[in-house]
C-alpha cells in the first residue's frame, strides 16, 4: 500500500494518461465532477451512464427514455452468436468476465452495427423535409445494393420491442423531452419500406439519435445491455455441467467437405 | 429472411441450447416469462439485471440497493489496468465493443475477485456469532499469509465509496429489506481490521451477498458496472487522434534489463 | 513521427515498463540480445518461440521436438467451443483478429488446462521411483474425485496424435535431446491408467515437460498452436457469406424450459 | 465419454458446421486430408500454418519465406498497444490465454491492419507498368490524404527488419519461388517514396502477397506472430509479483482535465 501517489502537472506519464472523466486522488473519487457519493446516493445506473458517456447528468426523463433502449436489447436467447459463446466459454474453465468479454467482443458491424449504421443515416437525412429527404437516401441505398439497417428481422414479422419502444418515444416527444426529428425521419423510413418493419437495432437508433448519443456511442450502449444477457447466460450455463460445451449436440459431428484423405509426400 | 424456425421438442439442436432465461420465437421475445414489451413500459435496468439473473424481478427497493452498488464501481480512472486498455484498445483501430471486451476481458481473480472472495468468506462466517467467528476466521487467513479480500485500498487512506454504500445497507437493514447478516459480519471483519477500512470491493460484497447474489454474480455485475466506465474511457480516447497509444509517452523508452547484443552462431 | 524516444534510466516511466525481451531503440529491435535480422536469417519460428520464452535459442533438435508438439494441436474441428466462436464471430463484422481472441480467450482450465495440469502433475512425481510414486498419486486422485488430467478422451478410443508424438520423444530420449524423465513418469501412468491412453494433453504436456517449459507456459503454447486452427476457420467462415452465425441452423430454435408467460404487477 | 458420435449429412447440425479444414471422428483426424501423425512426422509449423489456410501443402522454400515473416513480427516491446495489454492483463489474476487474447485483439486496422492495406494496394497496382502505375496510385492516395500504408515508422529511421526480409524475396525471386510482382511493385513505392523506407508492414505484406496470402490472411499472420510476444510479455511480467499493473508507475496519477468538483442537486 503506498500512498506517495501524487498529481504533477509537469510529469509526462500524468500528463499522457490525462482525462476529463474521472478526477481520482487518495481519499477522492470524482466523476465528472461530482463526488461518487452524491452519484450513490443520488442518481441512478441510467443516469451515470450518460454522465461519464455525456458529460452532464441527465434530467429524469431523458435518462428513463435512455433506460427503456437499455432494457429493450438485454438478450435475445443463445441462437444470437454473443450469447452462444457467453455460454460456451462458461464450460471451459475461465472467469465470467472471460465470458463475457468473448462474447460482447463479437457485437461488431454486423451484429451490433445496423443501429449504429441508422444512426448516422438519420443523422444525415433532413427532417424538415422528410418525404423527399428519405425517398432519396432510400434509392440511393437500393442502388448501392445495401439493406436499409434498422429494418426488418431474420425472424420475426414484427420485432415486440418496436411498439414499445416507439411509443416511449413518442410520449417524450409529446413531453418536449426529445424535439422528435430522428422519429420523424425513422417513421418515415418505416412508412416508405412497408410493410417491412422498423427492429430492436432500428428503435434503439432512434431513441439514442433523440437523445443526442453520437452512433459510435450507441453501439456501445448496445454492449452495455446486451452484457446483462451474456452473464446471465453465462452464469445458467454454468450449472449444467456440461465441460467444453460444443454448438452441436455431441452425438452429431460437423460434416467434412474437404479434400479425401492424402499422405504427405505421395501426391501431398 | 426465414420465418420457418421452430421449436421442436425432439430436435437435439433445439434441446441441446434449451434455457429458463429467454422464450424467443417468431413475434415473441419472453424474458423470465415476462414479455418484453411489459419490461420496457414497467422495469428499470436495474429490475431487469436481477431478473435475468435470479428469475424473479425484485422489490423497488432491492432494485434501488442493487443500483447503489452498480454507480459506485463503473470507474477508477487510467491508473487502473481494465480502463488503460480500453483507452490504448480504442487508438488501435477496433470497434467500440472490442475495447470494451479487452477491458473488461482483465477484470479477473485479482482485478475483479476480491469482492468474490469476500463473498465466499461472508458465506461461510456465521453471523449469530460474528464476534469469535471473525476472529477464527481472521486468524485462519493470517496464518495462511491471505489478505483480507474486500479490505484496504493501494492509495485511498479510506475509500470514499465505503460510507455512502454502507450507510444503505444500513437503512436497507432498518427498513427490512434485507436481513443484514452479512453487513454485520462485514462490520465485525471491519472493526477487528482497524484501522484498515473496507473498500469498493468489500462494500459492495455487502450489498450483494445481502441481496443474496451468489459470489460469482457478484464479478459479473462488478463487470457491467465497469463496462460503463471502459466505454466512457474508449470513447474519450477515441477522440485524442492518437494511434496505437502506449502506455508511455513517446518521449520514454521501457528499459531494456537483458541480454547484452550476441550474434546468433557465435555463442548464441 | 518522433525520433525523440530516448532510454532514461532515471526515468519512472521507463523502468516500470522495464523488460528482459526486447531491446527496441530507434533503428534496434534485439530480441533476448540477438538482432533481429541475424534471427530472420537463421532461425526457425519455433527456435523464435522458444527464444522469446526462455531466454536462449535451443539447439535444433529441441526446436523441432517442440514444433510437433505445435503442430499436433492446431485443430480439432467445429465442435470444439474455441473453433465454433472463432467461425461465428468472423459472421458478426469484427476483424479476424477479434475472431482469433474470441476464440483463444476461452482455451481455459478446462478447454486448454488439462496439459498444464498433467505437467504439474508429472513435475511433482519422483522419476525414479515412477511405479510407486505414479501409483500413490493416483490413489490421491481417486481419493479426490479427480480425473487424471491429460489422460481419456471424449470421442477418440486413441488420440491419434499421441503415437506419433510419443515416438518423437522416445527418440529424443534415445538422442539424448531430452532427459526422459516426464516420458518415464506418463508412461507409467498410462500403464497403470490402461486401457485409457494419453491424449494430445497429455502427449504434448510430456513434450513440454522434457523440454524444461513451465506448467504455465505449456498452456500458452497450446494457445499458439490453437491460434492457427482459429485463424483457418474463421477464414472459411467469412467466406460463408452468413451473417450472425447462430449455434445452430436457423430452422431450430433453442427449447425454452423457464417460466410461462406473466405480466409485470400480474403475480410478478 | 460417449462414443457414439456419428456423422449424419442428412443431420442440420452437422451441416451448419461443414468444413473442409478438418475431418474428425472418432479415432481420425486429418487435416486438409492429412492424417495428423503424417503432419507431425514431417511438415513443419509454417507448413501447417499454410496447409490449415491454404488448403495444400508449400515447398519447403515457400514456407520458409513464410517463416521469415513470421519471426520478424513476434516482438516490438511493451511500448506497443499489444505488448503492454498482455502485460498488465497478466497481473490481474486472469489466465495466460486471456493475456494473449486481450492483446491480439487490438491488433485492429490501426495496429495490426497497415500490412493488410498495403496488400490490398499492391493487388490493385499493375507490376508490368510500375513506373506510372505506382505514380498514380501515391498521387490518389496523396489527394485523399492518406499514408501509404507499411511505410515510415514512428520511431525507427530505418526498420531493421526491412533489409534481411527484403533480401530474402529478392533471394525468392532468383530462385523461382516467387513471382516478384508485388516486391516489383513495393520497391517502387519505395523509391518514389524515397527516404522514407518500408517498414515491418510492408515488408511482410510483400511476402504475404508473394505467396498468395489474401490481404486479411495476412493479418491474420501477423496476429500468430506477435501472439508469440504477448505470451513472452504475459509470462515475464506475471513474474514480477505486481498485482493490477496500471500503466504508469503508483507514484503518478493520471492528469484530470474536467469539470472542477460539483454536487449533485447544486448546479448539476
Amino acid at each position: 500500500m503506498s500512498r506517495q501517489a501524487t498529481r504533477d502537472d509537469e510529469d509526462p506519464a500524468s500528463r499522457w494518461w490525462a482525462t476529463a472523466i474521472s478526477d481520482i486522488s487518495p481519499g477522492v473519487i470524482r466523476l465528472r465532477g461530482y463526488p461518487v457519493a452524491d452519484l450513490i446516493e443520488d442518481a441512478s445506473f441510467a443516469q451515470v451512464v450518460w454522465l461519464l458517456l455525456r458529460g452532464d447528468l441527465p434530467s429524469p426523463a431523458q435518462a428513463r427514455l435512455l433506460e427503456r433502449a437499455l432494457v429493450a436489447g438485454v438478450d435475445h436467447g443463445p441462437q444470437s452468436p454473443a450469447i452462444a459463446i457467453a455460454r460456451m466459454a462458461a464450460t471451459c474453465g475461465v472467469g465470467i468476465n472471460n465470458a463475457m468479454a468473448s462474447a460482447v467482443n463479437v457485437l461488431g458491424d454486423v451484429h451490433g452495427g445496423a443501429g449504429q449504421q441508422l444512426m448516422e443515416l438519420l443523422a444525415r437525412i433532413d427532417a424538415d423535409d422528410a418525404l423527399d429527404a428519405v425517398r432519396a437516401a432510400l434509392a440511393d441505398l437500393k442502388a448501392r445494393g445495401i439493406h436499409v439497417p434498422g429494418f426488418g428481422h431474420r425472424f420475426h414479422p414484427v420485432d415486440p420491442r418496436r411498439d414499445p419502444l416507439m411509443a416511449a418515444v413518442e410520449r417524450a416527444v409529446s413531453d418536449g423531452v426529445v424535439a422528435g426529428r430522428a422519429y420523424r425521419v425513422a417513421t418515415e423510413i418505416e412508412r416508405q419500406l412497408a410493410p417491412i418493419p422498423m427492429n430492436i437495432d432500428g428503435a434503439t437508433a432512434v431513441i439514442f439519435s433523440e437523445l443526442g448519443f453520437t452512433p459510435e456511442l450507441g453501439r456501445g450502449l448496445f454492449v452495455l445491455s446486451r452484457s446483462v444477457g451474456a452473464l446471465a447466460h453465462a452464469w445458467e450455463e454454468s450449472g449444467s455441467g456440461l465441460r467444453n460445451k460444443g454448438p452441436i449436440p455431441r452425438t452429431s459431428l460437423p460434416a467434412y467437405t474437404g479434400q479425401p484423405e492424402r499422405r504427405v509426400g505421395h501426391g501431398g
